[in-house]
């Protein structure tokens, strides 16, 4: 388990910085745009067609400015001061499809591009840069009816505390007063938090997109902070899953049932998370089946029909990853659950690695397969 | 109304970094902790009980590095950088309490502290700091029921997308099924955002604690852009209030009505802002009459008698500044529409000057003034 932690966190380390490798240069394009994820009227960074991103920093009198994104392994992107002593460069090679995290560093110290937005990973507000992937249509936001995205503070006597969390609730909850909603808790991942899912995870712009062509059934998604016990910053190997457990299952399910219109049972309610997210999924599943009936595991792991041999009554097993990490992990494992009978599902996003595009299109491939009759 | 546009970004900007000024230096007491706004697990900037705020500062490299708070005039507080190659110092005085706005000068570039979390200001997202303030109690996150605050994406024919609002619940929403809530429209100032009365005017708090100690009847608040026509950066000569009188009555005012238990009428409608919220409100209540009924200007100027002459139905006039901004205009205004016959209330926020201080204890005012039977 330790292992296990220590390996996700070094790969989210990584995958923001991995790209294709060119052996020979490529020509780049010189169709450079303003990210979608920039600050109100920011030009840089940009990106272009082909995935190259483009940075421009002002900071005159410093001596080194370089960018965290860049080919694997070559510290990232080194700024070049120009003659109106404003620092900019371009990535060696083109990102990958999707959303990544980076920060600058300027003559020795860790800051955000004042031109990005700011998303919390890695335990900190880092910048964030979306290389337009090719089917993005899917979280684009669009004149169709939206859901609502709560901010509730819940009660936690465990934590001695109110915590929060986020609410989606699909476009025609509260329409019909007696219609009632099964529920996802969808789950961050290490060093992120309750914002992730919404900000770049997209989650309430693939439900509303999935629910306007008619693809899924409505539904309620619950997500909060998993990072319970507060080791933020590599306490990793004293991370301890069941303050979490007692919140989610203790806490934060009971007031969601009591002040939304659910169907509070087991059959109408799943779990699913994202890297560490899945690693808590897979653990309060099996240590609480009474809870939850359809699972998701993101990047996040397997089940073996070991682990499931006494809940025969599981409805879904989801499990994903990016093309780029364990694939095969995934596959063999849902092989292995539907041979001994489960409703296993695996799900593989090409050409992508542990970061969000992976997760964006596992929600979108997860969400039609649950709660069905 | 140009100058008055000017003027209010003029004291906005320099709000920021004043302070009472200290002829003699006074000892500073060594009790800092971590500003209450600063990123999880974080421990500069920190503040002390006087007022006095000091900073950390990472960059070995640096040249130099500043910080723009600070004795109002004198360029901010200029870090040093120590033996162990980190930046630090402390404000030559105490700042206000409250909440401020600052960034770093690092090498002539701006940057955000890699401490502190970030808010939207001055048209991009700004480090934050929080001195404590000796009243913080009415906007404390306490163990009382919470409302809700939930983002809404709404359609906005005339601006040709879907725009954003946040919109407060209050705790009983939807409890009992024919309970219907009156409505404020509460807006930023200029080079805010909708994020900023739940973010750093703490609105959801402040309501919360007056619902849960019987002071007012509960209410819903609705929190959109106002800056509609996107004159973000130095444009304000052109800005023109119309586009944002559209997407306020013709678009959202409807789209709540139509999606939450609303009293959908003008006795049950309020509108207030903040600084340019304030004069946005003001020209929008003239212009339309029939939509409000009660009136809030914070820092945002004043009415007269002249400029309600034809509106004798008006329920409320409230304004309010800081103690540092022009207190005799919000008093005189008052005096004058109370000796024509209208409800007029001012109030003056003490020690503070145009900041969120004085716009969180103007809602706490207000909030228990309206939608009076």
């Amino acid at each position: 388990m330790k292992h296990f932690f220590i390996s996700l966190v070094l790969v989210a380390g990584l995958s923001a910085s991995l790209c294709n490798a060119q052996t020979t240069p490529a020509a780049v394009k010189e169709d450079f745009k303003p990210s979608v994820f920039n600050q109100p009227g920011k030009e840089y960074p940009m990106v272009n067609s082909q995935g190259y991103a483009r940075f421009r920093i002002e900071a005159p009198d410093a001596q080194a400015v370089s960018v965290s994104l860049g080919l694997d392994g070559r510290g990232g992107t080194k700024l070049v001061k120009g003659e109106d002593g404003v620092w900019a460069g371009t990535t060696e090679g083109p990102l990958d499809e999707g959303f990544h995290y980076y920060h600058l560093t300027i003559d020795g110290g860790v800051f955000n591009d004042p031109g990005a937005l700011n998303f919390y990973g890695s335990t900190r507000w880092e910048s964030g840069i979306e290389i337009p992937a090719h089917d993005q249509d899917f979280y684009a936001l669009k004149d169709v009816p939206h859901g609502f995205v709560q901010q509730i503070l819940f009660p936690s006597p465990s934590t001695s505390t109110s915590r929060r969390a986020f609410v989606y609730t699909p476009p025609d909850y509260g329409k019909d007063r007696n219609k009632r909603y099964p529920v996802l808790y969808l789950q961050h991942g290490w060093g992120e938090d309750e914002t992730a899912w919404s900000n770049q995870g997209h989650a309430n712009l693939i439900m509303d997109n999935l629910i306007a062509e008619g693809r899924i059934e409505p539904f309620i998604i619950v997500m909060t902070y998993g990072m319970t016990n507060e080791v933020r910053m590599g306490g990793l190997r004293n991370f301890d899953m069941s303050p979490f457990q007692t919140v989610l299952v203790d806490e934060l399910i009971p007031y969601v049932d009591a002040n939304f219109a659910t169907l509070a049972d087991r059959q109408n309610r799943a779990t699913a998370g994202l890297s560490m997210g899945g690693m808590q999924t897979k653990t309060i599943t099996l240590n609480k089946p009474e809870v939850f009936s359809h699972f998701g595991l993101l990047s996040g792991g397997t089940y073996s029909p070991d682990d499931l041999k006494d809940k025969k009554d599981v409805k879904l097993v989801f499990m994903s990853c990016g093309s780029k990490e364990n694939p095969d992990g995934v596959n063999n494992a849902a092989k292995a659950l539907k041979e001994a009978g489960y409703n296993a599902v695996s799900f593989v996003s090409e050409g992508t690695a542990h970061e969000f595009l992976t997760w964006r299109r596992s929600l979108y491939q997860l969400a039609p397969l649950l709660f069905k009759k």
